[in-house]
């Protein structure tokens, strides 16, 4: 049980620092900034609760692990479950302070840091590309948190990495789709940015869990492993 | 004795170069850079006085540390004491440093760092936001850093990992309250910044402190810690 | 065999990840998260693939190996082909993200990320300018490559130093020639990008390989190792 | 022998990529890009002729190992002229680049990355803001690398924690001084810079030495040490 809490709790805190550092001080610390805020809440976290659950706060991560064997059905169906709670509750967070503004928030106007795609959407990029970006973006993202948890002598390391590859991810990623290649990530903001988001919603549910099996497939395989 | 003496010593580095760049430097490197400034600092400290001390440089993470039964009242008072008598000294120079410009540098004007809220503060938020937020980000700092520093084998890493956490920290908070988490952190600057800090700074005394006792409470009582 | 491909796959990420970011949201992330981005792909590619193939993923870095005895021409050769394979199926992939934009992408106008100097290129640097960077930066970064992964004690900390030197080399670079330091980097950008880009490319195949030869040799030569 | 060269070309790499990067790149990549390239650039070293030479590549390092009892007399005063020697060649390097422009380079203009203080300098603050952040600067820094190279377990960390400080150490002084904190690093571009940067470079000889010996003194004295 403890670790779906993990899970819940660690996803809380990926998508509170990373989503809210895009609403909260987006306008100041630019895409830079934010890329490194979503990466080090994943460096925090495998070092704190990873212990407890393995951190993956993702369930495309998940996803990945199941492919590899790492994990079985069950975890993932618990883990999934866990981390969208812990992003739905980070989002209201996020709600709470962005309308504690003395000047009052336009949820409706400024969104909550939604994923997307499409000519209102950031880089103006379309279905087809943000589709491609997130599977390929979420397969590399698997392989390296699958490689780098099974390399010997790295252990310490690992968290390291996988975080700092998830800023590599955004500082490319935020203009074609915000970067989900996280299903929770996106879910809990869209229920409180309104209907674009939520009708785009299934691409972030479908590219990260298909990229993600992908990145399992390719090291199971040994493609990408010794 | 000499515990003392390097936690004075380490937040005096923590708020001279994390106030200190915002002050001498924020509008050259912006929120970003100042984050990466407060972050590093704890992370030099970590690895140079960590060994005397601890290395805390935080009466909050002091807190945490006491509700988690790491160290005693004695020390947590010996501590706090020493964690606010650097800040100031390092509020000091930074004064001297600031009001050394061939131009000159208005205190009551452009400020000293100083934490705050309200229509006039950065990104106008109001109070309920700023003591949401600052318990909210003290809790998680907590977490980490009493569980990267109770795993085995991260030794080596903790430091690394809490200092890139404040990073973190500052990347979102920045606009909401300057992001104290850290009650010595607002003492130092608020002495030197006026009546406005002055009547805020209970917040940032109470809700960092509310929060380290909750972080050390999620650890203590396993709910983020195996 | 296994290798060869591993070389591929990990040129294909840093190529993705790195020009990517500069074609996809260069204008947002500015020269410092372009370089974050192309040094994270190292780090990333060092930790999963490293075990498989030592994650040279540049024909310059092989030649350096080369020169230092590490790997034998058949490696160099096989190598430096599956390095240049995954780099132009990471420039056909930024290509089909890229142009994927609702309002269109004009290729010819834009370009691809290709390395380049003169007049209309970026700092307006000559040729002389761009060949001499070129050779001291690969030079250094072999040094660094070489030196890193001899000294025993330091093997886990290897990835992220290499990974990190090559932020450095572009934080410095980009104005001079948009950095290569990689052939199989400029070679996959250029095939799309046009004629300017595949006139200056000798440049960035005979200066970064000179540069790592020079490396390895000031490696062997002991001139900068024990 | 071999140390000296290894001092000379470590200095180099400092000089040519931090000095450089403000050079051919400051303004794309603003303070905090600077910042990083000087502080990766350490680590870079640290991890590769470190083994050789300790990677000192500042006479101000030096003297706070000589006053640490970490160094002789005769190693302080051939390291310290191997430094000098490797940024002037680096400032050379970058001379040769910065006025292979297209469009020229006016160096009496423009300048060539020097230290300074006063009115027409960066920030515009006075010489004893200068003289005092230099000191206090430089002495933290000893305290930082005499500490966590001292420590035991944290080996593999050092270079990276120290390169990280001299990070931090940019980010709050570039607009003070431009940042010296290392003789050295000032003496290589104020030969090129012209008669200002020679007028105010005995600040940057003394100031960094002062807070050199400082920090080696509260170290030795056990004063920031066990």
């Amino acid at each position: 049980m403890n670790k779906y809490v993990a899970e819940a709790f660690g996803t809380f805190v990926l998508v509170f620092f990373g989503v809210g550092s895009a609403v909260l001080a987006g306008g100041d610390i630019g895409f830079t900034g934010i890329s490194f805020a979503f990466g080090i809440s994943v460096i925090a976290m495998a070092y704190s609760i990873g212990q407890v659950s393995g951190a993956h706060l993702n369930p495309a991560v998940s996803m990945g692990a199941l492919v590899a064997g790492r994990i079985d059905m069950k975890d993932f169906i618990g883990y999934s479950v866990s981390q969208t709670i812990g992003a739905i509750v980070a989002a209201a967070f996020i709600y709470i302070i962005a309308t504690g503004k003395t000047a009052g928030y336009d949820v409706a106007a400024s969104g909550l840091g939604q994923n997307g795609w499409g000519a209102d959407y950031l880089g103006g990029f379309g279905m087809m590309a943000a589709f491609t970006f997130e599977v390929v973006a979420t397969a590399v993202f698997l392989v390296v948190i699958l490689g780098v948890t099974a390399e010997t002598g790295n252990s310490a390391m690992a968290g390291l990495v996988i975080g700092l590859t998830l800023v590599m991810i955004h500082l490319i990623g935020i203009p074609v789709t915000g970067t989900s290649v996280n299903p929770a990530r996106s879910i809990g903001p869209a229920l409180f940015a309104g209907p674009t988001a939520l009708s785009q919603l299934w691409l972030f549910i479908v590219a990260p869990l298909l990229g993600g099996a992908l990145g399992g497939f390719l090291h199971k395989a040994r493609i990408t492993s010794p």
